[in-house]
């Protein structure tokens, strides 16, 4: 027996109406290069994007075909999460910190056909150009330089607009816009969110213990809008109906104190390293900023090292650590604190506030580790597995299985433990766990000890071959200048710390890690420089 | 092009084991007649209704078939919401204020299959029991009374339940739950909650700028678990992870207060009579009760009296007007103030607080006048017309078409405006409305005013026909004991407040004016007698 209720779609083109028809002035600021800002209200932001969408129209767009954007955040790209969808299309934010070689692979294998480029950022479109080949290219003006010979300007597109036009009625399983994963392992592959995806996942964000946003809340997306849509803000924001602040191109610390300072912003949300500028930043300069009382920051992209959070909490700026992935549009878990949680003392509640987080309505996890599902006890490892309505049931265009369980279920790469009250916590990667025995050792763990000692600038835990363990883990360690040493003496140090059995064979000093293009221990590179490596008679 | 992402279904199953895996502990209360609590948390919740899904199973429950319940709020009436569904069944909520006749008819049309009974109301159930020829009654015990012959214990029913047993998923638009109207106009009709609706209704209610639940509140629907589902709060409940508070049979004002203050409850929802009742309580026994600092109770289901409000805010207590209907799930429209109407001072906030509201996302209200939609200009009637994907879209096993326009929005016979903010206002039921010249008169804000009079005790406003211009308002008064006054006077102290042509061309005093059971002005019964009215000499 079926309910006898509507069957209206989930749309996030109803985010957009009921934002401009409710909140017509609520302000969408973009900060510019020469640091003025221009400002709007959803009523505009809703006929633009209208506009944007008959203008992609007549250019010939048709239902499906991929738009990409080559942009920083700021107000013609939120135009483009709206508009392109609105005319039937998919807007695909390509991640300009990419080299333009990776760019174009993935602007090819989307099949990228239009592209909306800013001004500023054409000296990377020069490099893609020749090989990308998009069909027309719309240059969206941040400064006034003029637009080049070939290329059309975005504010021509969006001209002759009839206000009285109204975007038709899409299928809620219609993708709305795609991103590519980075692409750590393999090449870069696609996820395509759907309007119900997007709707849904903005439902559960907004949520009182979830991001608890509110209408009188004031949104800085530090984000950027090419990383998994600025984490679905743009879309939460429209259905609270609050306002975003945009930050162009302009990502120093000082830059951000100042917008978030100028706009009396409420809920930031940044990886940890732009935290942390800004902790150096507040820190070198105190008393220069006057932030909002309650400033919230949304920090999530990897996890949040505990002085940063006890610093920022000094600074009147509370950190809510959150977990998600370009697969998962990206909420999965958050670390707020349930009402009997509340009690517990400072260090108990850092304990929790630091883990990853309890998962969000409508997101199913599970820990699997060598021998099916682990318990919920806070220390048997496992991989995070996760389900949900929000989750990537699949890459584009790529028949990649192997993220997927037989039951369906998305491996999301990360080992975890998930404690009794559900808190979910990071422990390492699936790919850089050393597997000791049948039993699970933490890399991240030992290398966060091991950073914990004065003399130690670098730590990376790697696992190693043992004939009779299989792997057992070695620790490549690089000194701070001036200090020194010895296997013995960290061997000592993490004794009382981790399980005997879980202490490195060794310790390999040397002058630098080798590290990815974003600054991450480049491991796969240690592993085959360390495959054949044997206890000395120290070991 | 589709997005990538998961299909997995909507469903409230997710709602509760979610809630009993992260928040198992947290409370479900149920007040017993004799006023001791019954409680336990949404663990046992969780396994009390897989217990009771199995034991349906066992007598033979197939997907679909209805199980009915005539119940106040308790416990075993939330295991009937959870339980059914997992079973595959639709739970049907009897609303227990109906004549028997009434109930056994909706019974029937129904076709409900089996009865959960509280055995406080066997008294009701034997006066349906040999007309509506249920299969199979369970009587839940609520107080220590012995279980008649022929019929079944509950708690029987929950025996022997396998704790592994889990539910199998189910289509989202797979009914979960069926309530009928109260039907002033013909037969009640049966409304089915698909567990799509439900799910989404709840993400509504839940938001910040809706009813704002938080994981750390603790609710107490007073509206009946047989009105719309407790207006879904069971459900929203579930997802955010909070305590519920059931009243059991004690509704007197006394009790209720009682239970507030003792379970330290943070929101309630009622009809305004129920609020009335604790104001007048209150009022007669200042310093008896000490509330939670902050409480605030959702009113619905009728306007709420401006005094009321006002009267509520002075106790502490902040009335959240609200309006919804069966068709509705209920959640419609939400009167919380925009961030940029905070500034307004106390009378203008008023003037908004007593709107029945802003519509909650993805419910589109528009209204409907003799020409089309008409102005968001906050003084221009029309019918409100609503959809969404918590909107029925046609009634249970009913060909009625009338309650639905050709476009597919639901007519839902209240006459509104709406004002320039977006702010909905009641202004009277279509049926009652009058319509002169092509002009709509409002009945309920002549009578308000013509209330307000200190001469008159009630006053209804009735459309007569009138040759020229169609329909003529009427005034229908009985004046307070011992005062007096005159169609004159009263024309009089109209004539300030509405244009010339809403006056009513005529004033008839007479002792009462018939009443529904409900206590609401019977209007057709005095359109009948009017219907030849004609203005006299002074007319």
């Amino acid at each position: 027996m079926d309910g006898t209720m509507m069957r209206t779609p989930l749309s996030v083109n109803h985010l957009i109406e009921r934002a401009a028809l409710l909140f017509p002035k609520v302000e969408i600021v973009a900060q510019m290069p020469d640091r003025t800002t221009r400002r709007y209200g959803y009523g505009e932001l809703w006929e633009r994007s209208k506009a944007l969408a008959q203008g992609l129209l007549r250019a010939g767009l048709k239902p499906g075909d991929r738009v990409a954007t080559l942009m920083w955040n700021h107000h013609a790209h939120i135009e483009a999460y709206y508009g392109v969808p609105m005319a039937g299309g998919v807007y695909h934010t390509l991640n300009l910190r990419l080299a333009p070689a990776d760019i174009t692979y993935i602007a090819k294998h989307a099949g990228d056909r239009f592209l909306i480029v800013d001004d500023v950022l054409l000296p990377l479109y020069e490099k893609l150009a020749a090989q990308a080949a998009f069909e027309r290219v719309y240059v969206a003006s941040l400064t006034e330089s003029p637009v080049p010979a070939g290329l059309h300007r975005y504010e021509e597109l969006i001209e002759d607009a009839d206000p009285r036009w109204v975007p038709g009625e899409f299928d809620e399983d219609a993708a709305v816009g795609l991103c590519y994963t980075s692409g750590t392992t393999g090449r870069p592959k696609g996820v395509a969110y759907s309007h119900r995806a997007l709707v849904l996942h903005s439902f559960a964000a907004a949520m009182a213990d979830t991001l608890g946003l509110r209408q009188a809340d004031v949104v800085l997306p530090i984000v950027p809008m090419f990383h998994v849509n600025a984490w679905g803000l743009p879309f939460t924001c429209a259905l609270v109906g609050c306002s975003q602040v945009f930050t162009g191109p302009l990502l120093d610390p000082a830059s951000l104190l100042d917008l978030l300072q100028k706009e009396r912003v409420t809920i930031a949300a940044g990886v940890p390293t732009i935290a942390l500028g800004m902790l150096r930043a507040l820190e070198a300069e105190p008393g220069r900023w006057k932030l909002r009382d309650g400033l919230q920051m949304i920090v999530g992209g990897s996890a949040v090292p505990e002085s940063l959070m006890r610093s920022m909490d000094r600074k009147g700026i509370r950190i809510i650590h959150a977990w998600g992935m370009t697969e998962t549009s990206p909420l999965g878990t958050v670390a707020k604190l349930k009402e009997h949680l509340r009690r517990l003392d400072d260090e108990a509640t850092y304990r929790i506030r630091l883990k990853q987080g309890l998962p969000v309505p409508f997101v199913e996890v599970r820990a699997a580790g060598e021998s099916g599902t682990v318990p919920w006890d806070g220390s048997t490892q496992g991989e995070l597995q996760v389900r949900g309505p929000w989750v990537a049931g699949s890459y584009f265009q790529s028949p990649d299985g192997e993220h997927w369980t037989p039951d369906g279920w998305f491996r999301t790469g990360d080992v975890v433990t998930i404690d009794p009250e559900g808190y979910v916590k990071i422990t390492d990667r699936t790919k850089d766990l050393i597997k000791s025995g049948g039993e699970w050792i933490s890399s991240v763990e030992l290398e966060n000890a091991l950073m914990g000692h004065d003399a130690v600038a670098e730590a990376a835990v790697i696992a190693v071959p043992h004939a009779k363990w299989q792997e057992r883990p070695l620790a490549v360690i690089v000194l701070k200048k001036g200090m020194n040493t010895s296997a013995g003496d960290l061997r000592s140090y993490l004794a009382g710390r981790f399980p005997k059995w879980w202490l490195p064979d060794g310790y390999e000093f040397r002058d630098s890690i080798p590290k990815t293009t974003t600054g991450k221990f480049l491991k796969s590179k240690l592993r085959e420089e360390y495959a054949s490596w044997q206890p000395g008679p120290k070991g």
